[in-house]
């Protein structure tokens, strides 16, 4: 190979898909082994294993699909590897009329980047230009994108860009992709310093490929505040302006979703006013105030939360830490969101996600330790308000497997250190190593594929969902600006109105009267819709039309 | 003493001024040695001392003074410990007439918090409500804002919040000031870790402190890019609130000032457009393209300028680096700024600051490697330009004293440590150790004292930078926006021209001819000024103006 400027170095070898190649590198005494290119599309034998030269070409059919933009949207988040028995993209796309009918519009896919062994969450990607290869690689992520357009449904790609996987990551090697410090799940990426703009190119690069190559109708941006970026122009920034080009070129709107705990509204912002321009982030406020509401949980990152006064607060506000103190993080955390200028369809809200559901000890699910009037309570307050929502897969049918925390590294050392940290963490909440599942046991990842075998109280819960999504859209409840909102409360019900549409809710096992009346469009338990009033039971809920 | 919320405690014991005092801590098996009060506002024996409770009052003679905002001043800055044989505010106020004479509109003092031992530049500073004794004290600042002020001269602070001194440091025994990180010169100062907002009020209470006990006029803020601030309110926007409010309370406006290397116009761009609404920040841009043009010098950070363009460039961008590559930060750096929008005045130049002196080897100054013409047309470009000028303590008469870098620590390997450091930075430059100064032997402190007497080559420079300053105040140099200013340049002559006014310079050691004519103004040399055209000598430059 021959060096060229800034670093790099080119060969004349022609590039044949198929071709196997890798890297030996000169330290200066020895040659290094072969080693996978950093920018490598196709890894057949796992991370440790040579490249591949991709076949790029592919049979869209895809022709018709014209796009999504977030408003309207309903996510569907799934893993791959455990959503269906087969595992693979070809396993989704047998259940996409499945999804269609029940009422979501964009699958979500929990990162597919190649990680160690068969078995992973997806946050331990190394090779971010590629797919993993037991879910189907690059071909069989084009041939779900493909079917899912032609179904209807749009695709959302669970990016990790603010760390590297544990295993499997040779980019060192080739050049500074990280820097000194550290995320709480490896080293920063290398995003603002010495030859940082050759890391931001491989980032980049990456999202322009998901998008032209792969047809992929938006980026799930995956922890955004441990991006270590305090320079002029932020990553996140410069994503939104690839994002408009390619909108530009394409025709196609792109959404890109942040996931992030600073309640900032610089992110969704718009650029003219110092934002980054996404199209929308996460709310882990509406997802604690709810599920703290049904559960009383109030533990760790769920302090603070736990009454209808703050499910209130947070459905007005959207960031209920707004300039407020914040138990779990000991200082005052957020800033203050103008719902006037924000639409509401930026903020993706879930009754739970895999974080929600995985990060227990157990990895068990809300369904789990809920009624089927609880589960599907916490469903119609989502898909009632007027943000986007966001369902984790299997959440629609009550699903009773768990999905927990699982890795399959091939480096002992660094199994036996996963395992002991997470059984550590969960020591010091009180936990019993027995009761912890083993994340690197095939059977924990096993146990965590989802069962569809439905019992009849998981067919009510489906059918359930589905009534809400479709209400949802036929009530026109996704309405632009929560100024429009009106939301009262009690100690143990919450009310919220839109114009015609009221929804009543009791959060309590005792009967509740809330003093709003009309026409009983939908319910999951047996209240007493009267002209004046409404008699909720245990854990009720009421959509009603107003008169 | 009795325990309160949120990990205080307190005591009912009456507070007399003069009283000292200390905290003995217990750890859970002994008690500390007693340390300073992390809040001290009174050090008389040093950092490692007793603290003692203040007298508050001053008697104030300064009523007249109705405070200065940044358009229109010019600043100088200077080491109270080096800039007078006494090394004291109180020799300062023995320089008020001469500075004012100068055409200096506000003192901007290196930082004066309290640090180990007697020498020191003050970014070694531990206790931030406190005065270095030696200096003369809280008293002996009140006594310099009070003369300032009724000598008609505005003071500026230097106050370091990024970082605390490595020595005499005890805040960590009360408290999470610090978190888990480093910058260059210490531990991360905590602004966003649990129990970050009890160091966020530290940092406030001194700030409001400075403003409204002391009356100083603004506050200079250290090194602000090794502010680790992530989350959704800046502290430096936090300090523009206060400022605001101190403003609106007591009349008088203040300034504050950000020291930054990002390029970013977010620090002093409007709130509302998400900026910080800092009042200023310095530009080494300007410096490093002039200092390099007429030195020769082009390594480090110096790299990249060194052109009549890229001193054009800068002029009209004010960040050179704006969305470029910078070869010595190896990437792209910096953002484009709308100069339409935001005033010139909000960005201090300089031919020369205490860093790009102090920083060098043997901490010579420009004047000590240059012509009188090539110090005065450096001095004429700053004073002829729009932005806010700022001189360095004694360029003004081509001071041949250098400014070095000295420390004093009492710890004996806090102090190995740091001569070693420093060595080691210059030898791999290629200094040899007997030619850096040691920073720790008083002789280099006592050389870095200006020397007042001066001979009829300084007499000169220092008419010149009278003439040039009064010139600009009668010319009003100072025009608000750059948009209004037109750049000419050639490959070693520069000019520029604020509708009436032409500046021309040529930054060579042979004779150019510039295409403006006109009337001659102000120049050092022997310049030929045309109708149509100057022919300027070496170094030389001429203040047109334009028929």
């Amino acid at each position: 190979m021959t060096a060229r400027d800034g670093g790099w170095w080119a060969s004349a070898v022609e590039q044949v898909p198929g071709q196997r190649y890798g890297f030996s590198l000169f330290d200066g005494h020895n040659w290094s082994q072969l080693v996978p290119d950093p920018r490598t599309t196709e890894q057949p034998d796992g991370v440790h294993g040579l490249s591949m030269v991709s076949d790029r070409g592919f049979k869209w059919t895809d022709h018709e699909w014209t796009g999504r933009v977030l408003p309207g949207q309903v996510l569907y988040e799934l893993h791959v590897g455990t959503f269906t028995p087969e595992g693979t993209f070809a396993g989704v796309i047998e259940k996409l009329d499945y999804l269609k009918e029940l009422g979501v519009t964009t699958i979500e896919l929990m990162p597919v980047q190649p990680f160690s062994g068969d078995r992973n969450w997806g946050y331990d990607g190394v090779q971010w230009h590629a797919v993993h290869e037991g879910y189907g690689g690059r071909h069989g992520l084009k041939e779900l994108v493909n079917a899912a357009h032609n179904a209807g449904l749009a695709v959302v790609m669970d990016c990790v860009f603010n760390h590297f996987g544990p295993e499997g990551n040779y980019n060192g090697m080739f050049g500074p992709y990280t820097q000194a410090g550290s995320t709480p799940w490896g080293d920063i990426v290398n995003l603002s310093g010495f030859g940082s703009d050759a890391v931001r190119a491989y980032i980049h690069d990456a999202v322009r490929m998901w998008f032209e190559e792969f047809h992929v109708d938006g980026i799930r941006l995956d922890a955004v505040q441990t991006l270590w970026d305090p320079g002029a122009i932020h990553l996140l920034e410069q994503l939104t302006y690839l994002k408009n080009e390619i909108e530009a070129t394409t025709g196609i709107p792109r959404v890109l979703i942040a996931e992030s705990d600073q309640n900032d509204p610089r992110l969704v912002g718009a650029q003219q006013s110092g934002g980054y321009g996404l199209d929308g982030q996460w709310i882990d406020d509406i997802h604690h105030a709810l599920h703290t509401l049904v559960s009383g949980e109030q533990h760790a990152y769920y302090s603070d939360f736990g009454t209808t006064e703050v499910l209130a607060t947070t459905i007005k506000n959207v960031f209920f830490h707004a300039e407020t103190f914040s138990t779990f993080r000991g200082r005052i955390h957020g800033r203050r969101l103008d719902t006037t200028i924000v639409p509401a369809s930026k903020f993706v809200t879930y009754t739970t996600t895999h974080d929600q559901v995985g990060n227990r000890a157990t990895g068990d699910r809300p369904s789990m330790n809920l009624s089927p009037a609880q589960q599907v309570l916490k469903a119609a307050v989502i898909y009632s308000l007027p943000f986007t929502p966001m369902l984790f897969m299997g959440e629609e049918f009550g699903a009773t497997t768990p999905f927990a925390f699982f890795v399959s590294h091939t480096d002992p050392e660094l199994l036996r250190l996963t395992r002991e940290g997470r059984l550590n963490e969960f020591k010091r909440s009180g936990w019993s190593p027995e009761e912890v599942p083993d994340p690197g046991e095939e059977s924990t990842f096993l146990a965590s594929k989802l069962d569809w075998s439905f019992d009849s109280d998981q067919q009510q819960i489906l059918e359930a969902y589905r009534i809400l999504l479709r209400l949802r859209r036929e009530l026109r409840l996704a309405r632009p600006y929560l100024e429009h909102l009106e939301v009262q409360y009690d100690e143990h019900w919450l009310m919220f109105s839109h114009e015609d549409v009221a929804f009543v809710a009791n959060f309590s096992a005792d009967p509740v009267t809330v003093p709003v009346g009309g026409e009983l469009v939908y319910t999951f338990t047996a209240p007493q819709v009267g002209e004046e009033e409404t008699v909720l039971d245990a854990w009720g809920f009421a959509l009603i039309k107003l008169g």
